[in-house]
């Protein structure tokens, strides 16, 4: 199997970095285009593999890419999601190879998307291509390739319900987060759900001359800042009514696990550049970063931006505001939660608009489960090293919506690293974890097929 | 005179819209030819309109446009004071009609720059084109027409400086302030001073994905968001320590007189769109834009902007703020006092940056002086009124530094009204205060030099 992977490293990167350089950015429609050729790019890939049905099913957004392999209905199923769609890329400025321009630089590819998710979808296609030509396949494949997950997989939910016969399975296989060090290899169990808003203040209805108007009219940039900064008490506690109502609080036995995953905070710290953390009076880094939700504010802007002075008195203010959710708070009731409150806060002398972006459910994976027991031996045969189970702070709300549809636990076998910078400037993938995933998601298949005849 | 100014009404506006086309913003590099143009085309025009000595004095930034008309040493010569750069003008979306493109609706001159301060500079030529045609010139007078005045007039001074012999005069004019309204002329006798500030806040030393770090490291827009509301009490109190410790208070005598211009609070609400004013508990709107200090945030921005949503915590955010002040605050004191107090309540998990854009110093003209009566009787015999002395709440910081220099007092003859949405989109002034001033500050010259003879 090694053998293989040795002897077509070159035309798997190749092919990797084809993929790359279509700018496949979902959330600007200016790529509209190259979203699309990304669909046909991935269909192709996968009748390359050995996949059969390649095909794109239309959705109101981008298409879903779909495919299968049965190999024999009585060997048990696995399905594969992944996204080709990627992050905005700007600002471009900050890259040191352009994101679109693939480059390995110190055994680690550059580009948007390298990592999150096209270099990790990617891996699947060359496991099953692996796989084939290896005569290996010890189970069904179905793959299921989506184009909006970074805009908040708004179609998935119906293609979903409406292929349920199409996408059974006995499990679900994502790689779509990271582990926690190459050394100290681990498997996601745990994800924060999401609740995206934009909100805009509405001051007087045209710009003003701050000489003129300033101290007699509300600048709407001044209370945006207020208002954000009152969402937070000074325990960086979120002051939402009800916020935390539902929030899942973890067992001194869960705590105490988490305190024993190795982590410096010097370290951390220093891959930042930061002085010091910030974040939840009484919580540890860790858990401030997985079984405690958060506000973040993604995107601010108003008035003169530009270089030099403007006395402008703006008319309006924006910003773009998120919270990460933990088990069993419902984005649903947090977005209404937050639209609420916002709006309550408000004082007269502005106007306030909030406008949900997207959402997604927190998720926890069983530890107990065959498909999680098969993911650990295949990382032990690849690694060397029994993987530590996590919980990790990023949303990846379509667990949870795959649980409710299609009644499918779902195991996230991700090899990303904190030095890939996804979603930033400069993210990357190391070589190394792309070869590796390629043949640890090659065995899950052995494992799994094993676990299920016992 | 009246009938000069009616037969050559067409060319007035034609030379003025030729000059308006020129899109002469100081504050942004790539306008750099189109800002020199314009200090050309004002020093031909000067020598049109009967003029000696124009030209162009050299500066570390944009030229100043100097020219003069020595009729008779014994007569009062006034000094002349505009400029002939603007504001940029976006955002360009908001504007009806192109920004550089004049057009003139509804009686009014749509521009950039239409009354601030091209349309208001660019009156005192024609009044000297008119004095000279008609043989009624009754002073001496001198132009200094800068190209840098909404960046901070920052080489003035030097300029100043050097040149106290040519400047010369016994009164300063300028007309880059406003009236009450058409009904209800008024000589600006006050203007606030103003501090300038750009604050920059760093978090991460790169954008960072918000589900992996949101909430446990410090995110910039939040930190920045939290700093600017903490600069004001819920009173609306500035909160800089010392920020009021130099403010003249005005007496009851003068809070009654200012309290005796009309002014309805409704119409005001109206013409802006808002439910409610807002500013410093107790003080009245007139007071608050007028004898109070104030801190508005003119930009910000930081993190994600675009379309859609984009899960980032983000390096870096910044704002642009300044604050208006008020006899007898010093904008130098109040400038390190904002640096000192923002970098001391900035928390360790960020690092705070405070750079100093530009500031300028409150002035107050005294109404008991010949000029500021020649003002007054020039407006009665022009517009029928006596006109009412005002404080205005815009900073004009060269008027301190020319008392402080040249030792002159300046009057404030303008002629703009709230409408003309200066610094705004749509920015645009009145084509009968275009020639209304023409015909007042002609007259100014004629009482000035009765007033001077007694």
């Amino acid at each position: 199997m090694n053998d293989y992977i040795e002897k077509n490293k070159q035309r798997f990167l190749d092919e990797l970095f084809e993929l790359l350089r279509i700018p496949s950015v979902s959330a600007d429609s200016k790529f509209k285009g190259d979203v699309l050729k990304t669909a046909e790019y991935v269909k192709n890939k996968l009748t390359d593999a050995g996949a059969d049905k390649a095909q794109l099913f239309q959705t109101a957004g981008f298409p879903i890419v779909y495919a299968e392999k049965i190999k024999d209905k009585s060997l048990p199923t696995v399905l594969v999601y992944g996204h080709y769609d990627v992050q905005p890329a700007d600002p471009y400025d900050l890259w040191d190879s352009p994101p679109f321009e693939p480059q390995i630089r110190d055994g680690r590819i550059y580009a948007r998307g390298a990592c999150d998710d096209k270099g990790q979808m990617y891996m699947h296609l060359k496991a099953l291509e692996l796989m084939m030509q290896c005569n290996s396949l010890a189970c069904n494949i179905k793959f299921m390739i989506e184009g909006e997950e970074e805009v908040g997989s708004n179609n998935l939910e119906t293609f979903v319900k409406e292929q349920k016969d199409l996408l059974k399975a006995d499990v679900i296989l994502i790689s779509d987060t990271g582990i926690f060090s190459n050394e100290v290899p681990s498997i996601t169990v745990g994800l924060r759900g999401l609740s995206y808003l934009e909100v805009e203040v509405t001051g007087p209805k045209r710009d003003l001359h701050s000489g003129l108007y300033g101290g007699a009219v509300a600048n709407p940039i001044n209370i945006l800042c207020e208002l954000i900064a009152s969402l937070k008490d000074k325990n960086n506690h979120i002051s939402i009514p009800g916020f935390y109502d539902d929030v899942a609080e973890l067992s001194t036995e869960e705590r105490k696990a988490l305190a024993g995953v190795p982590f410096s905070l010097d370290d951390y710290k220093k891959a930042l550049d930061i002085d010091d953390v910030a974040g939840e009076a009484g919580y540890s880094t860790l858990e401030r970063v997985s079984i405690r939700p958060t506000l973040d504010v993604n995107g601010i802007w108003g008035g003169y931006t530009g270089e030099g002075a403007k006395t402008v008195l703006p008319s309006k203010a924006s910003a773009k505001i998120s919270m990460r959710l933990v088990p069993n708070q419902s984005s649903k009731k947090i977005t209404e939660l937050f639209t609420k409150h916002f709006e309550s806060i408000a004082p007269k002398s502005v106007k306030v608009k909030v406008k949900p972006h997207h959402g997604g459910e927190p998720a926890v994976t069983p530890t107990d489960s065959l498909a999680y027991k098969a993911a650990s031996l295949a990382f032990e045969e690849a690694w060397g090293k029994t993987p530590v189970p996590m919980r990790e702070g990023g949303s990846i709300p379509i667990v949870s919506l795959f649980e409710k549809e299609l009644g499918l636990k779902t195991v996230l076998l991700g090899f990303g690293l904190d030095e890939d910078a996804i979603h930033s400037p400069n993210e990357s993938y190391q070589v190394f974890n792309y070869f590796k995933g390629i043949e640890t998601i090659s065995l899950f298949y052995k494992h799994f097929a094993a676990l299920n005849k016992k």
